[in-house]
Order: structure tokens, then sequence, then C-alpha cells
């Protein structure tokens, strides 16, 4: 049984928020790969990337792909992101937790902007 | 001529705003609509917002299509941006400088994220 959790930096914004969650809700109605998509913050607002996690554990989840929504490999993807998923991998070391390619590491995204562009 | 502009935030992490530049050469490689696409960012790093879209109107551009990669529409995408280009669309009134729907905005991110999310 498989989860997704999406990652967002997480903003001071509460209706910044509320668009990664609904974005997490609407992939979770879709999605035939995972069982249940949800959605966590590395920062200023709830739930942690660690509490993400363990929401899908105790949800059943015997594999957890953890995606991170930036368009850039920086620090937040490179380091700060594993550091978090550490710490539930070593709470829970029989259970698969993978970090997915992050959103800008995708070969789509060019052509997602571009026919954005074309709506202007 | 229309030109397609790629707004990022910008990082202190110079790689980070290298992959956006990356972004922005890849676009420009096989869009067909835009004569051209550059990048620019909303702070930390350059060029700026309206210096960007100088460039781009010192290159030919009648029109300027601003496109904020944001997954989210908060306080940078609500007013930030807007503000950054009022500041050239008051210099050159006869250009048609257009704020393209945000990144987060696509209905094909939910399927790119999950088509991501399967490479894991």
């Amino acid at each position: 049984m498989s989860h997704l959790l999406l990652v967002a930096h997480g903003s001071r914004r509460q209706a910044s928020n509320d668009e990664i969650k609904m974005m997490a809700k609407k992939a979770d109605k879709v999605s035939q790969k995972f069982q249940k998509v949800s959605h966590a913050f590395l920062e200023l607002s709830t739930p942690s990337i660690p509490d993400g996690i363990r929401n899908c554990i105790s949800d059943g989840a015997e594999k957890v792909v953890v995606l991170p929504c930036f368009l850039s490999a920086g620090r937040h993807v490179a380091i700060d992101i594993p550091e978090e998923v550490k710490i539930v991998q070593n709470e829970y070391p029989d259970i698969e937790i993978i970090i997915a390619p992050y959103l800008g590491a995708s070969d789509d995204l060019i052509n997602l902007i571009l026919n954005l562009a074309k709506l202007a």
C-alpha cells in the first residue's frame, strides 16, 4: 500500500497553504497508483513532513513516496527535506520511504509552462 | 513580436537560479508562439522583473507575457509581481505587458506530479 506525500515550503498566508492542500486532494481523487495522496509543509504550516509521513503510516501505508513541490533543487530539496524524512525513517525502519524527483526535475514542465503562457 | 518572461522567486543559492535560467533556455528552444523566452527574479538575484521586461523590449518585443513560476497565489503573485510589472508598463505605455496565470493554476500540474511520483 503506497501513499504519496506532496511537500511544499509552507507560507504565512493560509490561502497559499490551502492551495497545496487542494492540490493534494485533487491528486488523491485521480491517482490510481497511490492509495492516498496527502500534503505536508517544510515550515510555517502544518502538518510537518515527519507528521505527514507518520499520518500515512498510521493510515496503513507500507511505502511512502515524498514528492518535493519545489521548482529548483535548493537547500530545501537537497538537505532539509532528506533530513526531515530521515527522522521518521529511523522511527520506522521497516517502512519504505522514498523521495521522488522534485517538481522542477520534470521533463513535462516546459510544455506545461508554454501551454499556460498561451492562455495569456 | 511576443516574448515570454519566466519569473521565479530567486534564491541565495546560485545553482537554484541557474536552474530557472536553464528552464527558460529550454522553453526558448521549443517555443513556437514566443520569439524569445527569458527569465527574471523577484528578489535575491538578477535580472529583476523590470529589467527582464526592459530587456525583452530592447530586443524588439511588442508584447511581453510575464509568467509567475510559483505554485500558489501568495503575496508575491497577487501583489509584488503586478507592482513590478506596473513600473515598466508606466515607462512603456504602448507595449502590451500581460501577466499569465501562475504555474500552480495549471490544470496539467496534477498529472505532471503523479507522473513524476511514478518514477520513485
